[in-house]
């Protein structure tokens, strides 16, 4: 009997989820005796309640919600790094005429969830700018830049900003990272995140689950051609020249050992604190655990006896 | 007055060096007013020793060799990571039968110096195989193939399983890192290492050069078709389909923070230990420090003003 398990992605199904997606359609969660069922949001900003009541097993999150869902109670952990560090910003065309972030006085600016807005007002803050406007837009960045409805919008560069360019030509970023001083993009780690009650109950499912994923991304990292072509065959919506692109542009980013890195904890602990969405005294051991990455990823070939 | 300075390459300018070339391409190390001379070897064995010797301040070498070095009496130091475990193994032409480890029996089997057949002769031990031939090819792997002069040899999938099928036909790789049950290959990530000596007397320098490095992997990363094309009208003789193909399948490597992975430290450690080129009471702090790596990178954006 295989083990059955819910893993609830943060976005809609995309070539930014290939490990799992490879995976998946590979079998190699059917290999673990796991039975993964993948959802998608409709709007990503449920996410994180419904992994913090208990309702899906494992969920796929931005590492600076996980400060904001502990902040409200929400007992998740995350487990495992999918993305690490995709440059994040504020993504526009360039014909708009932004070039800096002064530039958005008198500018209508989209987000996806509440956090968004934070990250948006303390840079504006920052730049003493008052004159702006905030949209809440959830999934539709792009379609709001092209309706008119916004000038620009916090995306992802690997995605928004490739999908933007694709349709709508040029298209630039202000990463949020530069302008706030933080060193790296870890604020936008995309972090596998567990209910802390099925890291007790269920240890070993979530081990399966990472082993299986890092395979997925050992195919994707060896072999990129074959596991897009995968994919697409497994989802056939994803077989467009615009998912190709998004594909190429996220193999950069894609954690390969799937670990947690300690020192992003810290980085965006405190960038949490400062946007006011965790307190001062946290600590890192509460947010994150790297107990379920398998230390010795599956192997496609039966090691030869004399391991280290 | 600019600070010079010279990098080895650990192998001819290819796409694999893409950080380095393209910060090159675009005065990256100038900005920081260091004046950089980049140097190519003919013969990859000689890296180390030249390094060692205090010839060239700066040099890239896979993690293994470090241990090797040291064990040789050279002082030198790793202070940053280009290549995150590439996969690497044995690289054959699916048509010559080979399939797994066993069928390397009877076979010629190419290496580049002498610590590839140091790795090849450990693992037919394992296998418990003698009946195979290790023939020195340097440089010149896919080259030795098709001449018929062996019949697979020591690669890199981002670069010479590439390069074999881009000339040959359908390749095929044995990981080393699985035959030897590592669980990562990090034996061969590609690292900057310098002379004890330049880390003493040119601290200063060594972080400008990483700093400057960070921005060409954040390019690469970021904006990967502007990196090549940077690249390619720099060194024009990299203009062609098959070094875009291995800039391509070089992606998901380039580390982009460049730091030294203490985890894969200790794990080549105790493989060298096997290999017999490292002593057992070894400590990882001899071999590498992330002291020259900028904690926070070069931002192309003067942040606002509210740092973390």
């Amino acid at each position: 009997m295989k083990t059955r398990t819910t893993l609830l992605l943060n976005w809609y199904a995309n070539p930014y989820h290939a490990p799992v997606l490879a995976a998946k359609a590979l079998g190699f969660y059917d290999d673990e005796d796991i039975k993964l069922a993948i959802l998608e949001p409709t709007d990503p900003s449920d996410v994180t309640e419904i992994v913090g009541l208990g309702n899906v097993d494992i969920g796929l999150k931005a590492m600076v919600h996980c400060y904001a869902a502990k902040n409200r109670g929400y007992p998740i952990k995350s487990i495992g790094t999918l993305l690490d560090e995709p440059s994040t910003g504020l993504i526009y065309l360039k014909k708009s005429g932004i070039q800096s972030f002064d530039d958005i006085r008198g500018k209508r600016l989209g987000y996806v969830g509440e956090f968004g807005k934070i990250m948006i007002d303390d840079l504006a803050k920052c730049a003493g700018i008052t004159d702006y406007e905030t949209v809440r837009v959830g999934m539709n960045i792009v379609d709001a830049i092209r309706r008119d409805v916004v000038d620009a919008g916090i995306g992802i560069g690997c995605f928004q900003q490739v999908e933007l360019e694709h349709e709508m030509g040029e298209a630039g970023m202000l990463r949020i990272d530069q302008l706030a001083g933080l060193g790296c993009c870890c604020f936008c780690s995309i972090m596998f995140i567990a209910h802390e009650k099925v890291l007790q109950e269920q240890p070993e499912m979530l081990q399966r689950f990472l082993s299986a994923t890092q395979r997925g991304a050992a195919l994707v990292a060896d072999n990129p051609d074959r596991a897009f072509e995968v994919i697409q065959e497994y989802y056939p919506r994803l077989d467009s020249e615009l998912y190709k692109k998004v594909f190429n542009r996220s193999l950069p980013f894609f954690s390969r050992n799937l670990l947690n890195v300690e020192r992003d904890w810290d980085k965006v602990g405190n960038y949490s604190v400062r946007l006011g969405i965790a307190d001062k005294g946290f600590s890192i051991c509460d947010y994150f655990t790297n107990e379920f990455v398998p230390s010795t990823p599956f192997s496609e070939v039966k090691p030869l006896g004399c391991s280290v």
